[in-house]
């Protein structure tokens, strides 16, 4: 991938070659990727495109606890499985997609898996899962390989956010972001449930479980300062869990002002003043997107 | 990946947690990556563990020309086939294995291939790629599977460097590490093979194809002045073409001194004065790998 990125003194730089890979000088496009506007505007990404599977299947599959199903996301990413997509969702997020869709799913916790390659690869590696899945007592594995029945169980997955908003649509959704290292996942996920359940506001949990990574929707209304601060109570506690597992505040949603104040725990003041010093580096006159990522009593 | 690092001002950085993902702050890991100690000292490297594949198939096939061997392996990456490793090496590079090894393989541009994952996939794999290569001119398609084999096999590449220095042991190497946009290896490589071959000096080729990547060893002798102008315009034309295309002046190097004359031509004054300030900013002294990566005459 390769930037083009205007800075806050106007200049315009290109942060790489064409090539696919290169030891030519500081990267700058993993610098300014994450950075949240603070030291430039991208103004053009060039990407590398892939190829499309060949072939690809799209598996199912119920457990009786989200522990069950975490540990069989982390089960198949270590056996070397190139899964390219396991999501976990739990029950209440089922439980929206039936009430969204008109379905009627077992409100259990669920995972979802897509598998590509070859034909014949892409349903060794479906039926290796279903042993693993069989193994942390899955039930009811199911996997499709046409077209149109792929799109059509890949949709729960697809429509689970605006399921989960729909499920309470006069209350607004706080969205949470932790990711751990994947041998954590499932105790990360277990203490979090145990949390989330025992809240009075509802909760649902979707997992981009292959990565480590999952949000809770905390569904509240604003103007209940109380269930506002409820909301901001759970995600706190998950933020600090992950921490204390070495994980991060946010997986992909971004630091903007509201993990600002994790940061210092999960990186240090070191790394804080590090990234300050670049950040006036680049833009003296603090003109980009200010007030965001870094906390203002970093000092450099 | 996450690191440790000492920075100039004695600041003992951590660059990240250990989940496998975060969008927490700038990413500090690969800022220092590759910048060559000139922004601190690495002092420790924390890397995710990758399972090794339940089953591998190493192959190898002879071609007529540099170009047919590149559009093979440009051929192998684009249709989706994930091979893990896949090399050229011109006929002076097999002709050095020949003599340091007492062997006999024929003379030509050859491509050797690993193939990785289950059993009945690398052997699929393997088999896509045998057609693929008998479509431009390949013959001799080999490939074992038995581990003894594999590893026999692997060795001429695994070798390729010393047997290369063996050719003309009075002789030092001059190497070469050029990578263009794939699409651009084998008109690259051709080019480049043109240039060499025309050469009094000897010039080997191997290549990390997939990657579009590709080195020449250069062999001269250093107490000839003409021999390493020699050795040094082959370099710079070969820097140039991939320049021209695109590509980056170095694969996997790195710039040290001897790149930085191409940084400017191949990122533009812009990136390199960012660079430059990034340095500044970190290192005021200039006490880190002072002189290298970063060119002299480029203003903050």
């Amino acid at each position: 991938m390769v930037l083009q990125a205007v800075l806050p003194d106007g200049d315009v730089v290109k942060t790489g070659s064409r090539a696919r890979k290169s030891a030519a000088g500081y990267d700058l496009t993993r610098l300014i990727i994450g950075s949240e506007g603070t030291l430039g505007v991208i103004t053009e990404v060039t990407l590398r495109l892939q190829k499309l599977p060949s072939h690809s299947v799209v598996a199912m599959c119920n457990f009786q606890t989200v522990k069950d199903a975490a540990d069989v996301a982390i089960a198949t990413m270590h056996s070397g499985i190139q899964v390219s997509r396991v999501e976990l969702l739990d029950e209440v997020q089922i439980r929206a997609i039936n009430m969204a869709n008109g379905k009627s799913l077992p409100e259990v916790p669920t995972l979802m898996f897509e598998f590509i390659g070859t034909e014949a690869y892409a349903l060794e590696q479906t039926l290796l899962v279903q042993k693993i899945a069989a193994e942390h007592h899955g039930s009811d594995f199911v996997f499709v390989e046409e077209s149109n029945a792929k799109e059509e169980l890949w949709k729960i997955r697809k429509e689970a956010l605006w399921a989960g908003f729909a499920m309470e649509p006069d209350r607004q959704a706080m969205i949470t972001d932790v990711c751990v290292p994947l041998s954590g996942l499932a105790e990360c996920i277990s203490v979090s449930k145990q949390l989330l359940d025992a809240s009075p506001l509802t909760c649902l949990v979707i997992a981009h479980a292959g990565d480590g990574n999952f949000h809770t929707f905390i569904l509240f209304d604003p103007s209940q300062e109380e269930e506002r601060r409820e909301a901001e109570r759970l995600n706190h506690l998950m933020v600090h869990t992950a921490l204390s597992m070495e994980g991060t505040c946010t997986g992909e949603h971004g630091v903007g002002t509201g993990k600002m104040k994790y940061l210092e725990k999960e990186l240090g003041m070191e790394s804080l003043r590090t990234m300050k010093r670049i950040k006036a580096a680049l833009d003296p006159n603090n003109i980009m997107n200010p007030g965001k990522l870094i906390p203002s009593h970093v000092c450099i």
